[in-house]
């Protein structure tokens, strides 16, 4: 059994091997840590920057064998990992860090907000629906339009369809296949508010300033952090981030995404178990960003400090926007990062920028 | 051949392995370039985070010839690179930045000394020494003591022996193995600074804040950025060093370390043809780090901006100050880099450390 905290020189393994775990790799790199990747895909972006990748599925016998026997502790970048494999890996006796439990109550939105509620943390109303006539239930109890969403899987606003009136809810169900839903009375929000927060294997909780995200089209288009908010709406969403973490007894990096509604409510969206693309401006933005802060929590090292340096509007460069790399270059408030992937599909997450400028005092 | 800028997903080659080329590849792999590391040492520092890493001897053909045809363009982070591996790179058409001539006048102390003062850069007064002759004619002309340095080879203040009588000549000659030397009359300074600069494709030049550097028994120990000096010391610095990247046709990130004499006037010590230790305090207190502006030199993007965003003492950590990791880990105003090697012996740079505060005004 590995003790923690874990000297450098020690191997973290993380699976999935996307952006995320990219800059989860070059951030173990400054630490002295060492990375291997699992992952299905060949070539992803973060085997580039990792000391060793395995390339397989996630639930391959012997490449978690092998995860499991030479990595000190392991983690993941991705929340769609078969929640067998993490139980695989803790029956070889693998560190996981965030525990299974949190990965699995992020993978079904139902039991996401039911966690959340039973939490003390507040959501919209929602309803399970697993059949035609649970949808016309949830229509009548939570009142038209609502989102219907699948309980699993589907991301970037993918997996999800608005139903109006009950002559839809044939269609609507045809739609996701008729897979275990749920469906959400609308928000109703003003903006979306977002928060990076870690905690330690000792339990120290750290939050990072708060974030305003907007997407078009499901997908995160920018965020400006830190968000102008009201004092109580601050400590309200760090209260109910802190309650999160500790209730699961979350070890790693959460994004939580959040609504702010126009009297001023608060509710929680969802959680991520893991470091999250509204807390990409804490690169360039912040003392010690996201993902170190997510290796010192995985490794047992303590958080580090967590302040805004500057303000960050952070914005995707999603598919072809990303060939204006040398024009983005240029800005002198704007830092680039890179993903490293080949094909620049339409809405494919290629890179970021984070334009700063000077702290509002 | 290689056109310039190289888009993102080319590859760089770098030949060295250290803590350099590894903070050189995870520059690299923020702008989505890849990186080749060529090395004769397994298991070195840059190769847990570089796409590809070929093991071989600096001047292997075969080696050289694999680094030619997969990189599209190739540097360095260590001067001691044999200049007939830079050659064999040239005539196999490689693009090399900086170039062969850089290093070539790096790797010559007199050779080096003789160009500096070619390009108008002011440097102790200093002799070639071939023979015990030639040291007793140097201690007349430059007078006792000299300092008495191989002409090649020797770093973190191997290979040089002070002189102070005439009686001492044989024994000081014997000391450095009788090779060919350099005599250097005394720099009777008051304090060391050293400027980090850039010069990119089109002639553009960067220059940093300028950093006091402390040395013990010849090896860096602290540095202290950005220095207090007057603004004409400053454009002194800066003007000497725009002009050695220019008369060099210089490509890439140049690190030069000076004297500030009691009278206030400038002497050039020595350069070097790649990113500098005196430059680690930009990874977290400048605008663009020295890091990230070589590989835009090199690959032949614009140059980023080099305002210091924090003052930063950086200390290294020689041989088992490292170990202290986790109680650097835990100071809110320190980042802590560390290089991933494995043995700690005695003096050897195994990481260091930022400490922020905030800028003077």
């Amino acid at each position: 059994m590995a003790t923690f905290p874990l000297p450098p020189g020690s191997m973290i393994g993380i699976l999935g091997g996307g952006q995320l775990g990219r800059m989860l790799a070059l951030a173990a790199a400054r630490l002295g840590l060492g990375v291997t990747i699992l992952t299905p895909e060949a070539g992803a972006p973060a085997a580039a920057v990792s000391a060793r990748t395995i390339v397989a599925p996630y639930n391959d016998a012997a490449a978690l064998n092998d995860m499991a026997a030479t990595c000190q502790v392991i983690t993941f970048e991705f929340e769609n990992i078969p929640a067998n494999a993490l139980d695989a890996l803790a029956r070889m006796g693998a560190a996981l860090a965030p525990g299974p439990r949190a990965l699995a109550v992020a993978q079904d939105r139902f039991d996401e907000k039911t966690f959340l509620n039973g939490a003390g943390a507040p959501t919209v109303a929602f309803a399970a629906v697993d059949s035609i006539d649970d949808l016309r239930d949830a229509l009548q109890t939570l009142g038209a339009p609502l989102l219907l969403k699948t309980r699993r899987g589907g991301y970037d606003g993918k997996g999800q369809v608005w139903v109006s009136r009950a002559d839809d809810v044939e269609v609507a169900m045809a739609q996701l296949g008729h897979r275990p839903c749920i469906a959400e009375a609308p928000a109703d929000f003003r903006r979306e508010l977002a928060i990076i927060a870690a905690r330690a294997r000792d339990g120290e909780i750290a939050v990072y300033p708060l974030t305003e995200s907007h997407h078009e089209n499901g997908i995160l288009r920018r965020t400006s952090a830190p968000a102008r908010a009201a004092p109580p709406v601050i400590a309200s969403v760090e209260r109910i981030a802190a309650t999160i973490l500790s209730t699961l007894d979350y070890v790693g990096v959460m994004g939580i995404e959040l609504f702010e509604r126009d009297d001023g409510a608060l509710l929680v969206n969802e959680f991520a178990p893991r470091v999250h693309n509204t807390g990409h401006w804490t690169l360039d933005g912040c003392e010690v960003d996201q993902f170190e802060q997510h290796i010192r929590a995985v490794a047992g090292w303590p958080l580090g400090p967590t302040a805004a340096t500057h303000h960050v509007e952070m914005t995707n460069l999603l598919g072809d926007e990303a060939n204006d790399w040398e024009k983005l270059a240029r800005e002198p408030e704007t830092r680039l990062w890179l993903y490293g992937k080949g094909e620049a599909r339409r809405g494919r997450k290629m890179g970021h920028v984070n334009r700063l400028r000077a702290l509002d005092r």
